[in-house]
């Protein structure tokens, strides 16, 4: 049995202090305000969030941050990512050298591109070990008990096991993976190629529509993630096509569903406005228009986003844009052309 | 203008020949019986297979294959897989040594083992142009002009372009691969793991489960197809991850629409008895238990699938071995581990 913390009690925090319980760890869940806990410990469910499922008696419930992650073995982070930096400077003081960091909200660090892993790690130093929890996880299907799987990425190995078996229950299927830069990058960049595919699903295109753009967004994620220092062959993994298509096809998905109304022809100050929760994708889209110039990476769905979002492009215009321009040779589209054999 | 015959009459068949005339093409359309071709004349419409879609006045229907490819630049076959060697014997002593044949058939010749290009070539002989259509596309919304990407792949540069200026057009937009088996590969095998995320959703399980799927689908899929010559890079595109995300999340499809029905608990005769459509993958997932054996190459999705279609094997029971057995390394699973970092 473990000692695990969870960090931030939205859907996927609450679902995984759930699924660690009932595998038998000891919980504690942390959340940020007092009468959020109150909530959750009277009603032992998280109506606003994860509405249906209940939370165990083995999962305890505060607002003290300090006291959620005393003598804890591991700490899950599943916090907004524009929390993680002042999350890790608040439990500094209190863990200790040994603990593991497993970060599993997904973005960048605005001001300084930082992958989530790196800000930890800039915050309580490079022997901290850390960990990436990452793959195609609706929180809903989780709190329900769906069978799914999802990765754990570590550059240590015994980190990503001992992560691994906690974690590891009869519907909840974990596998382990050395790259920790693919699995954060995949994730990261995964919500705004769920924006695109919902802005495509709002105006009315299709499943053909939809298809070819994750495509090609497969393909554009990968070309950051490995310049950005991950491997090819992760984008074929959970973590990759496999939380791609999750996010990307599913209404569970809340960038999705921003895509969807800005396709439908809200705009995004009203989609904000209207939304209590946070659409990672919008910041992600940001981060990536500094990225890509950062590691000259070609990256135009992520432009076009970037466009409809920030500079009032009309999205049918980005959509079409995307479909009918550019190269009509599917090699010179996908990789360079090394491969090509004509 | 080019003189195009499209050879098949269903779904996809008559949105082939509906954007084609759009695009200006002098089309011939064949169906297999008079009474069809009647109808079709009568109606202008497939009230059957493709409903709501007008064929165009340049459209021209026949029951006879003879008339229907005389003189043809381009012939596109787009039968079931079955009747493709059949259809070549006919047209062999009609057709010009230049004449173009393409293949949007999908699927293996079952005692042969052969791809459809290929049995195209056995008949025709080595010398006859071939290209292989494949893609995320759907007919129902091909036929309703919504923006598509679809893949021409041909041995021979020129002729994969030549088809590709048939084809493209303002709503449908077309991607050249010199990798004739990659196309051809990813597009029959896909059809198995569509009966795969049929079955996982008839059984109620949720979209992690069927990203899970999709995500091992494709590994294995890429793994038969590059032993059998295709490129790895051509699973990542258009015709592979994209044919697949279209083909497994989309209820047009008829291999989701079968596996669907298995997981709610009907048998294969049921299903089969009740569809006047072919499903092509409980054939290709024949076909593939032997392809999978002639080249050594581990297919646990496809073999838990043959074992539901033809060995009565539980589907709640199929999907869970596939989700909780096997390997926990995702580098291990994805690929041989020369990657791996550990």
């Amino acid at each position: 049995m473990k000692k695990v913390s969870v960090l931030g009690a939205g859907g996927w925090g609450t679902a995984i202090a759930i699924s660690l319980a009932k595998d038998g760890q000891q919980v504690k869940l942390w959340t940020r305000t007092d009468k959020s806990a109150q909530n959750l410990n009277k009603t032992r469910e998280n109506i606003k969030y994860l509405p249906g499922a209940v939370i165990p008696a083995n999962v305890t419930i505060s607002s003290s941050i300090e006291k959620s992650v005393l003598n804890s073995d591991i700490i899950v982070i599943v916090t907004p990512s524009s929390a993680v930096r002042r999350v890790c400077e608040k439990i500094k003081p209190v863990i200790s050298k040994d603990t593991i960091i497993v970060t599993a909200s997904k973005g960048f660090e605005q001001n300084t591109l930082l992958r989530m892993s790196e800000v930890i790690q800039d915050v309580l130093g490079k022997q901290q070990p850390v960990a990436v929890l990452s793959g195609p996880n609706h929180a809903e299907e989780v709190g329900r008990e769906i069978p799914t799987a999802t990765v754990v990425a570590s550059s240590k190995r015994k980190t990503a096991e001992i992560v691994q078996d906690a974690f590891m229950g009869p519907k909840l299927r974990v596998y382990t993976n050395p790259d920790i830069v693919g699995v954060e990058t995949g994730g990261a960049l995964k919500n705004i190629i769920a924006l695109g595919a919902g802005i495509s699903d709002g105006l009315g295109f299709g499943d053909n529509t939809k298809s070819a753009l994750l495509t090609r967004g497969l393909t554009e994620i990968a070309r950051l993630g490995v310049a950005m220092g991950g491997e090819t062959v992760t984008f074929a993994g959970l973590s990759g096509i496999g939380d791609l298509v999750a996010t990307c096809t599913s209404t569970h998905s809340r960038n999705w569903r921003a895509g969807n109304l800005l396709g439908q022809g809200k705009t995004l100050d009203e989609i904000l406005a209207d939304t209590n929760m946070v659409v990672e994708g919008v910041k992600t889209a940001r981060s990536v228009n500094h990225l890509a110039e950062k590691y000259n990476v070609e990256m135009p769905i992520s432009k076009q986003i970037y466009k409809v979002l920030f500079e009032d492009k009309d999205p049918k215009e980005a959509v079409t844009d995307l479909m009918l321009r550019g190269k009509t040779n599917e090699m010179e589209e996908v990789v360079i052309t090394q491969n090509a054999k004509w």
